[in-house]
């Protein structure tokens, strides 16, 4: 387990707590949550405008970025950052997800995934060794190993196959990591689907290997939140105290709150961007649709007192009436909101778990309508 | 002709003139280019990077607004600049063009034209006297005058009936414009398509009504830029040396360099917004398609030397890249390019006639590869 350091575990309330995460490309505060920018973009945004909302970092897919421009091209220009713009910390994931969900005629072996790309159909091969290797070429600065998530309900026998295969590509993961020229972080994942016996055994088979990171895979899946929260108790106590967790592809403000309160550190998710576009638009006193007939004549922000520059500048009628008419700038200043709601959100827990009064402020979070924005 | 008249003739060099326009949300420097903001919004921008690439002023389309949300609606709601958050001048058009090339069933007659919306069908009557009130009620800093644009090539007869209208028209225009609270300027539009005759018929006819400004229209609808500029130099010397000129709906970079030549002010184009969207980038060197393989691997700005954003911050390599992705980003990085290169075409315009070099400054201008952006 000799494996180097980068958090710094800075203050705790209950299970809750907040740290500080140093890569190459700056320092990331925690809580934190990773906007994310699939494709080497961040839908609807200018990167000035990801770093106004107060994101610290962001994710890149991998799967998306092999597939096009590809890693050895990206490498050649520079890396993720030189190449996008983004000048901050990124993250990325292995593609391990987005095979299972967006290409077609996978096939699983113990060696490797080989899938058809569903831009242009093209066969490719994706091991634990490449993704690495890809990541590496990438650029990013926290890498995740290569896993395979099960979606739930699944029989315990195929979630129990999936984390051990997991766990055998999470060394090889390592191994290839440390084979390679040093510089970033791996992140080792937890699999096990909604099977307690399953969490345990990956969690200490993981930290077994030693990772800089640990992030908790295979939720957000299908499963209730009451047992994706259950799985995260089960997980997060079996996790090194001083190194980051990572709640993948997670979620709603309220999943958030939930899971920091019991113990994570980082999250990822398409939700603040993906809603955006579609007119739903995060506020403390819920979710708000401008799409609705209500808000035509309504001269109020979004949300009243948020900092964002659209609540700023913009009313909810001419959101609403950008919404009607398909224009981009009102996909941009929706997704300027979202990002913001997000990221002030992290920023009211970093501050009430340092001041010891997170408790309270997730009591009042749900105080609002409809149990806070969901 | 008792028409105040608020612009100010600053320079001449030779038939070229700079100018500038008295609105009452501020100044417009003249030779001046008019970002088209159709629905209440730049298509793919921000109004902050409108006001960013150097334009004063912007267009909105009249048709539209009073479509979607409504001009009354926007009146309710303070007008355009209230609504849509951009500050600076708007000028609107009459909606009598969108009328003519988007909706569907219009019927001219002498009152008005009945037509039915491109969006839901709805059957809309817009006569000269309504076209003023919605431009009013929009909070229009320049109105134009209802008329009839006729395509090209056209019968002369048809060209002439069309023309004759449209100074009927311009008159109860103007007889609207003045029974309304004042506030605006109105200008009138020269009609006459490709016949030298009716053009001055046009123009003597508007003079006569007197105007704050003159529009020439019913240009750039399908005839040769011979054809376009043969028409502005049969209307330009019949109108008042102590107005503004305004060439509609033109035009491509040589376009507006041609017309300037000519004693042209004002233009609006939706061209480089268009074109942004398509790929398509404006630069000294002449047009680039940034969708084009060969720039896949160039870390070259857009065009070296060019002080936009997008050129200070992004790569061929990457902007091509979110093409292909077809990520909004994209759309708006080469729009803020396009809008600055138009933009900085004008200012150096107009130093160039400030400082009497125009006819050096058009010369070298050609010198560039495919006798320069087109």
């Amino acid at each position: 387990m000799n494996v180097p350091n980068h958090f710094e575990l800075l203050a705790t309330d209950g299970a809750a707590r907040t740290g500080r995460l140093t890569t190459p490309h700056g320092a990331v505060r925690t809580p934190a949550f990773l906007p994310v920018g699939t494709a080497g973009a961040m839908k609807g945004m200018h990167w000035r405008a990801v770093r106004d909302a107060g994101a610290d970092i962001v994710l890149g897919n991998t799967y998306h970025l092999m597939l096009r421009p590809g890693a050895e091209r990206i490498a050649d220009l520079g890396g993720l950052q030189a190449f996008t713009g983004w000048r901050g910390p990124m993250l990325t994931d292995s593609g391990g997800f987005q095979v299972m969900s967006l290409s077609e005629l996978r096939k699983v072996s113990e060696r490797a995934v080989i899938f058809r790309s569903h831009i242009d159909g093209a066969k490719v091969e994706l091991s634990p060794e490449r993704s690495i290797e890809v990541q590496r070429l990438l650029g990013s600065d926290i890498a995740m190993q290569m896993d395979e998530c099960v979606r739930l309900p699944a029989e315990p026998a195929d979630i129990e196959r999936a984390m051990q295969l997991s766990l055998r590509w999470a060394e090889r993961s390592k191994r290839a990591f440390e084979n390679a020229a040093s510089g970033t972080m791996l992140f080792g994942i937890v699999q096990g689907g909604d099977v307690p016996d399953l969490r345990h055994l990956s969690a200490r088979g993981l930290v077994e290997i030693g990772f800089h990171g640990y992030a908790i895979g295979g939720l957000a899946v299908g499963e209730p939140q009451a047992v994706m929260l259950a799985m995260i108790e089960e997980t997060a106590p079996l996790l090194p105290r001083d190194r980051p967790r990572y709640l993948m592809g997670v979620g709603r403000p309220i999943d958030l709150l939930e899971a920091i309160s019991r113990g994570v550190d980082l999250f990822d998710c398409v939700m603040p961007t993906r809603h955006a576009r579609n007119a739903h638009l995060f506020t403390r006193f819920g979710v708000l649709n401008i799409r609705n007939a209500i808000h035509q004549k309504d001269t109020n922000p979004i949300e009243p007192g948020c900092g964002c520059y659209t609540c700023r500048h913009f009313s909810r009628s001419y959101l609403r009436h950008l919404d009607k008419c398909n224009e981009i700038l009102g996909a941009h200043l929706n997704t300027v909101h979202n990002l913001y709601f997000y990221q002030r959100l992290m920023a009211e827990i970093r501050d009430a778990i340092d001041a010891g009064y997170f408790e309270a402020y997730a009591k009042e979070f749900y105080a609002f309508k409809d149990g806070g924005p969901a």
